[in-house]
């Protein structure tokens, strides 16, 4: 039994350290150089290539080397029966979160006027914010705790999910409240998981339902947002700006249009990186449950796609 | 009996609206047009002329319109019996409050350069965070929230004041522990009280006891800060930068260095702005219990001066 590593576009020399110290005894095979496939039970994969997946006959688990697992549900060549893990980190979810309220208190306190009037020499103490009033699409581990501090921090807060939760620490609306839940906020944030239903989730249909001047925080997948009727919403003063930390193609090609757009504010895609000191000791974890028959940690529905 | 309002430099109407509907029977008496000052037992100021309160010569209670007490008790001619209050108010907390976690997380998540790099249309995810941990300097209602608010996001914090607290709820320095406080952090904040000690208490000889690299908050009092020595140690690299809502000349000079100063963010005295429908209430109340003898709500210590 081994485990295969198959994570081309990282550097995966500080996950290698923590396996040679915390599991010494788990043999690794490290995509594409992989001795023995038939012996792989479990891959731990970060943007694998499609299909690479295919040449493990054994293979039982697969683990995400990330909090998001649409990268491993977009390849439709791995079986049914392959389960399916996900890295829950309090440091993912502490930068996470850290982000998003940085980036509803900059457009509540408005840092950018003030820079901008720093360059004129203005003196402008009109008007000193803009109330808030923060929608979080995706309630899970992240979409929770950016309510929860919020929150506590004495802003309004309302979240959106697929299904009821009845007993949601915070206000929630559900399924077809979605008009209902924009119409609640003025700053919406996106921590949605990626499926097939939320490919595109932040298009022009939604964005004429949200209230005015919404300001938009995407720190979900690139994916989940319409690029262009980013711009449409913009222009026609639906939105009033956006602060985008993932995106369609990334890099962000250097011709893209967000790059010139005064509203957007836009970082590399670093709202929140996974630790490998967190995250390795979970699929360690996971590979000595699956060969004792025990149940795995934070597993994913399939069907659900989260 | 009556009230002067005092506050030559601020648009009062809303305050004399709030006094209209909540406290039609209280006579009021309005500066410099003041009918009957030997009626006067209380004035509500802000920013009062020195010596204005002497024509008063049955005053007994000062209050003041915000949080800070400094433009009182810098009036030698106030009799030492005059019993003085400040403004507590939740709604003032939380905009500070706000304003602070604002600035240690775009210091923390470095905003300024991602900003830079999108006008170079550079994707440099390299280094995302920078490791926070922070000090506050003066832990009294804003001081003590800052430090909850930011401590329940996952940050380390540590207060700093004048006197030993041995029950607060946080990490705590006091007196002559200021070097051992200084050491523990990389952001410090100032939200100390102005009195005469801690005029000038952010000097070169502080920022040379500071973490190599410290970046700068002070949203208390313009005085606070010895403005020559944050330039230098600028300079020096003490410091990496610097937050200032308040300044000591405001409106800040045009041709004040600052304005020009690349690590220097610059806001208008926003940080926190009294809410008059808030604070009336309290300064009503404070007229009633001087008359009924009953003891005033949010009194200062004169000696200690806050």
């Amino acid at each position: 039994m081994s485990l295969a590593i198959i994570s081309p576009n990282r550097d995966i020399s500080p996950w290698l350290e923590i396996f040679k110290k915390e599991a010494p005894d788990i043999p690794l095979e490290i995509y594409p150089d992989i001795k023995h496939p038939e012996e792989v039970t479990t891959a731990m994969v970060w943007q694998h290539p499609k299909g690479s997946l295919q040449s493990f006959p054994n293979l039982k688990l697969i683990c995400s080397m990330g909090a998001g697992v649409d990268h491993i549900l977009g390849d439709d060549t791995i079986p049914e029966d392959v389960s399916i893990t996900r890295i829950v980190d309090p440091r993912l979810t502490f930068s996470m979160t850290n982000y998003v309220v940085m980036g509803v208190l900059n457009y509540h306190r408005q840092i950018r006027r003030y820079e901008a009037d720093k360059k004129l020499r203005k003196w402008d103490m009109s008007n000193p914010e803009i109330p808030v009033k923060v929608g979080v699409l995706g309630v899970g581990e992240l979409g929770g705790d950016v309510l929860d501090k919020l929150s506590y921090m004495g802003i309004e807060v309302y979240g959106y999910g697929n299904s009821p939760k009845p007993d949601f620490r915070h206000p929630y609306y559900h399924g077809s409240q979605l008009e209902e839940f924009l119409s609640t906020s003025n700053v919406l944030v996106c921590l949605l998981p990626l499926t097939k239903n939320t490919d595109g989730f932040l298009n022009m249909e939604l964005f004429r339902k949200c209230t005015e001047g919404t300001y938009l925080i995407n720190v979900a997948r690139g994916k989940h947002l319409v690029e262009e009727d980013l711009i449409t919403a913009l222009d026609e003063g639906l939105l009033s700006g956006a602060l985008l930390d993932v995106f369609r193609k990334e890099p962000l090609p250097e011709e893209h249009p967000f790059w010139a757009q005064e509203g957007i504010t836009i970082t590399p895609h670093i709202a929140s990186i996974t630790n490998p000191e967190a995250a390795a000791p979970q699929i360690i974890e996971n590979y000595w449950n699956l060969i004792k028959g025990q149940s795995l940690v934070n597993q994913i529905d399939r069907k659900k796609g989260y």
